[in-house]
């Protein structure tokens, strides 16, 4: 199981991720796109991702807009595995 | 513009479509699936469905639930695209 974070860590690690947010227990994110089509095409490659990580954002397609909700529901809070796929993320938008 | 449904309209509608449920303006389901992957590849060809009518649910994944919520934007409210999308997509799964 991965250790919880403190609030000082998830200060310190939100602040390398633009655009992520902390909404309680989770950090979460809004991409926009030109269409539906590629918003589609992003959560496929954030599922890919996903996968590779064992570890499964909850998303919510709104037309062309994505929000990604990351947390380690098994740690109860955030971890570590989020901000390292919030990371894989970004590299791929 | 489609035309709005009255209550008695959307309750005859639902009553052929197993699973489906009104809430507030919308009709919404919730799909559960094997892994995040089938979840996946639901996603991906309701999304398929939604490009052919133009008309695009708003889609929750939440690891192998996807929640799919139907309404119609531009009139405020139900009308007959959704119900023949969601009889679309009750024909995929």
């Amino acid at each position: 199981m991965p250790a919880l974070l403190c609030a000082a860590e998830i200060a310190q690690r939100l602040a390398g991720l633009a655009g992520w947010q902390l909404k309680g227990r989770t950090i979460e994110k809004k991409f926009r796109f030109g269409g539906f089509r590629e918003a589609i095409a992003f959560v496929d490659r954030v599922a890919d991702l996903a996968e590779v990580a064992d570890h499964h954002p909850d998303m919510l397609v709104h037309h062309r807009e994505v929000t990604l909700v990351l947390w380690t529901h098994a740690a109860g809070g955030l971890t570590d595995r989020d901000f390292k796929l919030a990371a894989d993320i970004e590299r791929v938008d």
